[in-house]
Order: structure tokens, then C-alpha cells, then sequence
């Protein structure tokens, strides 16, 4: 035994009892005869003392040679101290050291070990083991782990069962690139890891498990952005004989559960949107509902009024910030020069003030008289005070220039507050998107999504308006899960595949078993997954994933901390039946 | 909503409820103008009936024209049976009913989907997701699905925090063949999958985790054997500031309470047994409990007295079995024959039967009399009726051998009843082993694994004598977790890489994170991992594991379901900068 409490229990109730306490050294302190030591583990700190005259000299000498981050073992009484700390739980009292023993003495490490840190991001990728020790970084994953309690606890609940899907399945042409390994006793052919374990989901449904989740990671070897990982977290689920609505019901319940048992956030019911309305009034499928700021169409008010510009544009659209009147010419300015970066893409910006005194003033006035700008104001429902954005453009364009201006105005106004959360569930997905790369139809959510019913005569007239029985549920403007009812006979799996471009050869070979499957008696089904890296990050008021994964990789999909990947030896390969064909 | 019930929750309170029900034929009977569907989903079986006269004639062709596996959708009323059936749950009532709809007809399944099914094991894995729709095989993985819930129930409550850690990491030549994955980003480099967390469990300690936990895939790429896959799940566990026997109560009290809350039984306290003895009693390293038949060595008895093949032996050894003096002949024969199949290798074997009249025989009566015989009796502590038999020859090679006739000798008597449970943990392993094939020292564990301190000085002197902090948990005969304490200083880590024959160079490059982070403050640390799928097998009173994975590879590592592992396109090998080197 190593201890007899943590360094996070002892309250003034344990004065006078015996402890042995373990942990790690986070400062020591020396002043008048007496040292102090905070003594830290994963459940708290607290305070050893040693007193010239009452300790021995020995001991006193040892204690003023600790440095941080020693891992040391104290044996002594709990006593009550004289000046408390109100700021830790176990600030009334200290322990009166008797016997001190150094378990692993410590390097200085190469950055503090302390909530503010002085360590820039590659050093603590490299010293992960380090940064993980801080309370910040680890009460992260201490979320992440109640996350996880929490879920299963209530899938259990609803009668879900847990099944883990294997790892070593099959490449597939269709989706996000696969990560491959390569099989020694079958030489020449590999295994590809699960980017989802869609399939094998669907399988259970039709092996009648009625109701399957797992905590799950999933692969995808794509050029990494900031905040994606090769590997990464899903919560996965399907259930068998149910609606579009069951599986909302169902999993806005999950949300509600974690919000409430993780977060104790009573969170608000979960508003319904469709695709089509999230892009004509967010310009986005995954809008941020924390604030208003709805896109208002002008065509009919702004055209035939001789401004060229607009005149020639298939959408004007605006927005309205409310009290941002206020922003100065140099402000605008720079939310102009803002709009026009490469990345936003826009050729040019119109505001209208709502000035206090009432007058409206814009950058068009040359063009549109007090009375149009009140017919404008009125369409966006603007009242003195504040600032109308209009951009224009072709439809699509713009409205992607449009959205990332309204997150930046609700940033800038201070209406994202990261710890209100406004979920939304966005339905009605389209089935097919064109690729204009390979020029042709890609299933938006995954080719396994049926169509609405009532569309499946467009997909041959018109496969872009066919809509999916498809749905995301979006918190804060964060797309955090999405799922479909998917398509449960051989025929429409089969039409669907067609549509896609697949041979139906093509479509036998990859995923002949899935629709052979349909045919032995598959019932209705559908799901959904989490993404659950980003639904902890959700929760931890954070934009970032990383802080929220125990060991990540970083942009270059490497771990710098064990340095892989690596290169392996020649006999590896050999037994692998493949050799490397480096490019000069 | 397809359903208002599932299949397994009518009774009579429900009797003139209108209900909706969803599921799968499972037969249809037809007699005397009734009608019987047997409806069946995860939850149970419920009846519907179709009556003649009462039931609209298209409804009760409908009815008719139903097949196995079909999926359906019935709406009606709640009736009591006239007839009930007390061996379901839901046997007294059933349901008439007035509206059918087949959601999915089915084909003919391949095999029946009954518990007693007609297919053999290929077709199976072919259709697995059939053979998954047999209760019997459901039932294997909702067993499973309770172990994980309650395993991480107490693992949560013991403070333990589930961390997942990388599936994408590095190749290392120490234990099993590694599966690699060529990284695109990276030409040339390659990562590994994980044959267990240890590295990052342990950095985890360093992190000051504390109490570390996960239920996680781990990867061999190993010659399969009928119990083995490619992947397998662990329960993978580690504690700081713990001793061995710390980590023996806590896993002690991991499996009781499985066995209480899975199970219902309440299980014996966990006995411990060095190596040594157990090697010196029952020849094996994982001794089977159920029953006793302990070595007793007779070299002191049996040498000397003219019988040469037990005068040049190193050791004889036998063991009793009680009540088996009535073997016959035959019977006796034929064990002969079965110890000296190739697997087993005996040359021969002796017996004595300690006849019920008192008087002893055996084979080798031409140099033991009963005086020598009784002698041997008696360290047996035989009694009449009981039968002796006795091995000799190497020490390590004889005691092999009469472990397997011990344990076929128990399954004959039938001693080892499926649904007893003895646990055990074997501690003091050997730190190392002499491996013939390569002429070095192997990590019998692993080489983090540390040496019990007293025996650090034999490391140079006697390497094969150190014992390690290592332990095993047995259950009936099999290996289900194994764990030990962990070395946590440089120093030792590098001592112990040096008597496993790695260079300092190359410990550096494989391990040097590792022997660095302890360098930044590790604590005292141990731990242990369960194989889950043996657990489970355990649990469900089976010896083969596969049945408790939901999608298992056959013994070439495919699944032949989805037949994987499959070729890939070349322009995926092209991106990963390999190239197939198949041998002609």
C-alpha cells in the first residue's frame, strides 16, 4: 500500500489521524524554518509541512532537496493549518511530515506543469505524457470518459446492444480514402479499417439485434485540416422498424441525457429544419441557431433600380446586425476587406446603417432613394441602430460568402457564447450531389440512404432534387451527428448503386453481400453516428478536438511523441509479400 | 411507428388491447381453417392468428402465402389462448389479427434459423448474418454486451478513467508479428496496429492517470489456431501507486462481481498458486481447479528397484484417479494408446489399480511388490477403487504430458462440469525464457514486466531463475488475464533490454519515449489485461471464442462474409508507395 488516501480527501474531520500520501511534487516552498510542499495526484493537492526543530534534520534536508515533479511517498499527521485556503478542499488542513521517501526522482520538465503553460504546441505534442498531467488537459478527458459512461448507460437503458464490428474488413471505392493492411497469409490481398462500420450495422438489423451501439473508431486517410483526425471517434447506432421520427426521438433523448447528466444543462427541445430553408436563411446545412441573423432576399426590392451589380446578380441577400450601426467607417471598412480575403471570396459588400435619428444611409445611395433603403429595412425588420450587410452573386456562391459573414458579425457582437447550446435537427438532406471532378452523381450521406418515397420518380429526371430521408443534428453550428433511414430491399439498393455510376458488376463485387443480405428478410431500419471527438469538444466549450483525444496526431498525420509511422524492416516486408516503390 | 409491442412483452393483462406488431416469420401452421404465424423478434415469440368465417378471405390468403423469414407488420387484438403455452412468456394469449402487411419477403435461408440448425460451419460464415438470427448464437452476444456494462460499471466506480488509445501506431520487433499500414503521407513509413495498449497505459501512469481503463481491439498477426483471431478485445487496465497484491484485490473483485451480476454466482474467493507449484502439481502454468488430481512425485519410491525406464529418468510422477480402478483393460489400453499419440508423446505409461479388495496390481509388478506398491498408494493417498497412473522421463517434458492426461482424465470422469467456476491467480512467474530458436532471453510477459527485487542479482548470474512481479488470472484451466508491476525507471528498463539482447541503440529507438518519460517523475505502477472473448466464452460455458464475436475471421484470417482481405487498385498502391511482391 502506497497510500491510505488520495491528495484530494483530507478534510479537517482526518486532524489527528495517521496518513501516508503519494503523489507528485508541484512546488516547494521555504520560509522562516518551515517548508512546504504541495503534493499533487489526480484527485488534488495538498500541503505537507516539515518544521525546523520539530523534524528531524535528516528529513528537513530531503524535503528542501524535492523538485518538481519528483514522485515522492509522506508518511505523518493531519493538522489543522493556521492560515486555510478556501480555494482547495483540503485547504483546512496540512500534513505534519514524518517519514519521506522519493518513489522516482524527476527531470525539470520542458514546460510548467501548470494550468497556464509555457509550452508551445509541438513541444507538448512531443511530451504528450507531460501536457496530459495538467489539470486542464486532463479533466478534458475526464469529460470524455463521463461522455462515454453516459452513453452507454442510456443506450443500455433503451434495450440497445453493444457489438463490436471488426476492424479488418474490405476497401471500398466508394467515400473518404481507406487505410489498407496489407495480409501476410493471403499475399497480394489487404484488409482496409472501417471508416464506419455502415455495413456491418446494417447486417445486425437484418440478424434481427433490433437495436446496436458502439463507441467506435473509425479510419480515414484523408489530407488532414486542423481539426481532423486519421483516426477519431464515432457513437454508431441503427435500430430496426422505425421512422425517420423514432430515430430523432430517440437520439435527441441521448443528447438531452448527456446535456443534462454531464453538463447539468436542461437542454432545450430540438427545433427542426429542412435543408432548403437552412441554406436560404443560414446559407448553411449546419446553421448556428445561438443567435438570429436570418438571411433576407432582396431581388424584388434591389433589381431594376440601375445599380449593375446587383442588376446582374441571381441573389441579393443580406443580413441584419442588430445595434451594429454603431461600427465606424473603419470598422466597415475592414469587414469589407474581410469579405473580399480569398477565402470569403466576395467582390464587394453593400451596408445600409439604420442610423439612431432614423435615416438610413448606404453605400448605394446614388442608386436607392430613403424610401427603397425603408422598404429594405422593413424586409430585414431592422430598427434605428442597426447595420444592414447585403452581398450578391449566384445563389450557391453567395450564400456561402453570406453565412461566413453572419458567423463572423455573431462572433464579433459576442452572440456565440460557448456555453449556451441551441441543437437543431437539419432534414430533408438532398440524396445526390454532382461532382464536377468526376462528373457524376455522389451520394451525399452514403449510398445505403433511401430516397423519399415520393421523390424516387426524379431520379431519373431530376436525380439533384431527390431528397433522402436524411438528417444531422447540429448544435452551436457544429454538424454533430447525422444519419438516414436507410434502403432495405435488393432492388432500390440496386437502382441506387446504378445512379451512383456503378456497374452492376461493380456493385455485386463490392457489396453483393449487403444486398444478398436484403433478401433473406431485412426489416426497416436506420440510424445514425455522433461524431464523439467533436461532441466532447461541444461540450467543453472548445473549437479544437485535439485537447479532447488522449494521444493525437498531428497535421501530417504523424505521432511525434513515439515518432510513427516508421519505417519497418526488409523482412517485414518480405513476409508481407509487398516492397516499397518510393517516387525519385 | 411499425410497432406498439415488441414480440416478447403480451400477456393477459393486455387482452383486448389493439397492438401492432413487427417481426419475422418464424413458421406458419395451418389446420382446420385457423391459421397460426409464430411472429418472432429479439425479444420473444408471439402467436397470431387467423380464423376462418371471422378473418376477411384476402387476409387469410395473405396469411397463408407467408413464408419463413419474412418480414411482416400485423395489426389486431389481444385474445386469450384457449390453449396455452406455459413455456413462452407470451403462451397465454395471442393475437387476431385483422390487418397484414409484408414489409420484406424473404428467400429460403440456407440453413435453418432454429437452435438446432442444420448448417455446417462454412455456410455459416458465409451467412453469418443468419446464423447471428438464431437465438442461441443472439444470446452469446447479449452476454457479451452485459459483460462490457458491468465491467465498465465497477471500473467507473473503482475511479478507473476510460482513455482510448491509438489504433495507428508503431512497429516493434519485441512479442508477436505486428499488422502494418503503409502511410500515403508519409512514403516509405508505415504503421503498426496495436498487439495491446502497454506503452501508452503506462505513459498514461506517468501522466498521473492514476487508475486507467479500456475494452479495446488488439491486433496479432499470428498463424491462427482454432481459438484464435486476428483481432481480439481486451479489458486493459492500470493503477499508479500500487503493489501486486493492490492489483490482485481490485481484479479479484472486477471478476466477482461479473460472476454475480452476469451470472448470479456468487464466486469463491480467488486462491493463489506460485509457478513453481503449479508447474510442480498440476504441470502447467494455468492449472484447472475443478478438480484436484495433484502430482505426486515418486522418484524417492520408484528408483532403484531394477525397472530401468524409471531408474534413468528424471522424474516420475503420476497422478490418482478416484474411483477409476474399475477401468477395464480396454479402457486402460486405450489410454496407453492416447498418451502416446504424437501429440501427447509418452512412451508409455504405468498404472496400479488399487483394487476394492485391498490388493494393489499394476504393469510393472516384475519390480514392485505390493509392499513398493503401497508405499506408492499411500503418497498417493489412494484408496481402494482408486487407479494410479504414472508417467516418467524429462522433467519438463513428463510433466506436459501428464497435465494432459490429468485433464483428459478429468473430462472422462466428468470432473470439469462447465457450470462450476474456480478461479485462481498464479503468481511468481520467470521473468525470462530461453527460446531454443534464437538463442536468447525472451520476456516471458513483456520487457516492461519487473523483476522481484531479490532476484535482480541473479539477472547476470542465473537469468532463467529471476522471478517477475506477474501474475495470471486461471479460471478453470484458462488463461483469462494476466497483468504485472511494472519497472519505472530508466535504469531497470534499460538492464532489462539488455538482457533481452537489444542493443542501447536500438532499445533507444524503439523504446526511448518510454525510458524517457521515466525520467519525468513515473510512478510505481502495475496492471493487468483480460482476454474479453475468453471471458465471455467462460462465462457462456463454451471453449470456443468465436461464437461470442459478432463477425469472426475464419482460420486463414478471412471473412468470408464480405470476403476480405481482398486486392486493391493499383492506384492505391500507388498512392501508398508500395508495390506487390508476390512470389512465383
Amino acid at each position: 500500500m502506497y497510500r491510505s488516501h488520495n491528495c484530494g480527501e483530507l478534510r479537517l474531520d482526518h486532524v489527528n489521524t495517521q496518513v501516508t500520501l503519494a503523489g507528485w511534487v508541484q512546488r516547494v516552498r521555504n520560509k522562516g524554518g518551515l517548508i512546504w510542499v504541495d503534493l499533487r495526484d489526480r484527485y488534488g493537492l495538498t500541503q505537507l509541512i516539515f518544521e525546523e526543530g520539530s523534524t528531524a534534520k535528516e528529513l528537513l534536508d530531503k524535503a528542501g532537496s524535492l523538485g518538481r515533479e519528483f514522485v515522492i511517498q509522506a508518511k505523518g499527521t493531519v493538522i489543522e493549518r493556521t492560515s486555510k485556503n478556501d480555494k482547495i478542499p483540503t485547504g483546512s488542513i496540512e500534513v505534519k511530515v514524518v517519514e519521506l521517501e522519493v518513489l522516482n526522482p524527476a527531470k525539470l520538465p520542458p514546460f510548467l506543469i501548470e494550468d497556464e503553460t509555457d509550452g508551445g504546441d509541438d513541444l507538448r505534442m512531443k511530451y504528450r505524457y507531460l501536457d496530459l498531467r495538467r489539470n486542464v488537459i486532463r479533466q478534458k478527458l475526464q469529460l470524455r470518459h463521463r461522455m462515454m459512461q453516459e452513453t452507454r448507460k442510456y443506450m443500455d437503458a433503451a434495450q440497445f446492444i453493444e457489438v463490436e464490428t471488426p476492424v479488418l474488413i474490405k476497401s471500398t471505392p466508394e467515400g473518404a480514402r481507406d487505410f489498407v493492411v496489407p495480409s501476410r497469409v493471403n499475399p497480394g490481398e489487404f484488409y482496409a479499417l472501417p471508416q464506419s462500420p455502415q455495413t456491418f450495422k446494417q447486417l445486425l438489423m437484418v440478424s434481427g439485434f433490433d437495436r446496436y451501439f458502439q463507441i467506435v473508431k473509425c479510419f480515414r486517410d484523408e489530407d488532414l485540416r486542423a481539426d481532423r483526425q486519421p483516426e477519431f471517434t464515432q457513437i454508431d447506432c441503427e435500430m430496426s422498424f422505425v421512422t425517420q421520427e423514432d430515430v430523432l426521438s430517440m437520439f435527441e433523448g441521448l443528447t438531452r441525457h448527456l446535456f443534462k447528466e454531464v453538463k447539468g444543462v436542461e437542454l432545450e427541445e430540438v427545433g427542426r429544419m429542412t435543408f432548403a430553408d437552412a441554406m436560404r436563411f443560414y446559407g448553411n446545412d449546419k446553421p448556428d441557431l445561438r443567435f438570429d441573423m436570418r438571411f433576407v432576399e432582396l431581388n424584388d426590392l434591389a433589381k431594376g433600380k440601375g445599380f449593375g451589380i446587383f442588376d446582374q446578380a441571381e441573389l441579393v441577400v443580406g443580413i441584419c446586425a442588430k445595434g451594429a450601426a454603431e461600427y465606424t467607417r473603419k470598422q466597415l471598412d475592414a469587414l469589407t476587406e474581410w469579405v473580399k480575403r480569398p477565402q470569403i471570396g466576395a467582390k464587394g459588400m453593400v451596408y445600409v446603417k439604420y442610423n439612431t435619428d432614423g435615416s438610413l444611409k448606404s453605400t448605394v445611395d446614388k442608386f436607392y432613394g430613403q424610401e427603397d433603403l425603408t422598404a429594405w429595412a422593413e424586409a430585414f425588420g431592422a430598427e434605428p441602430g442597426d447595420l444592414m450587410l447585403i452581398l450578391s452573386g449566384d445563389t450557391k456562391v453567395v450564400r456561402k460568402q453570406l453565412s461566413e459573414l453572419r458567423l463572423k458579425m455573431g462572433e464579433d457582437l459576442g452572440l456565440r457564447d460557448r456555453m449556451v447550446f441551441k441543437p437543431l435537427w437539419v432534414v430533408d438532406f438532398p440524396l445526390l450531389e454532382w461532382d464536377e471532378e468526376t462528373e457524376r452523381y455522389h451520394a451525399m450521406h452514403h449510398p445505403f440512404t433511401s430516397p423519399k418515397q415520393e421523390d424516387i420518380p426524379l431520379l431519373d429526371s431530376n436525380p439533384g432534387e431527390v431528397r433522402a430521408n436524411a438528417y444531422d443534428l447540429v448544435i452551436n453550428g457544429v454538424e454533430i451527428g447525422g444519419g438516414s433511414i436507410r434502403i432495405h430491399d435488393r432492388a432500390t439498393q440496386q437502382l441506387m448503386f446504378k445512379h451512383l455510376g456503378f456497374s452492376d458488376e461493380e456493385a455485386q463485387k463490392q457489396f453483393g453481400f449487403l444486398m444478398e443480405a436484403f433478401e433473406y428478410g431485412a426489416p426497416p431500419h436506420g440510424g445514425i453516428a455522433f461524431g464523439f471527438d467533436r461532441l466532447c469538444a461541444i461540450f467543453g466549450g472548445s473549437d479544437s478536438i485535439r485537447d479532447y483525444i488522449a494521444f493525437p496526431k498531428n497535421n501530417s498525420g504523424r505521432d511525434v511523441m513515439i515518432d510513427s509511422p516508421s519505417t519497418i524492416a526488409d523482412e517485414q516486408l518480405q513476409e508481407l509479400s509487398i516492397q516499397l516503390a518510393l517516387k525519385k
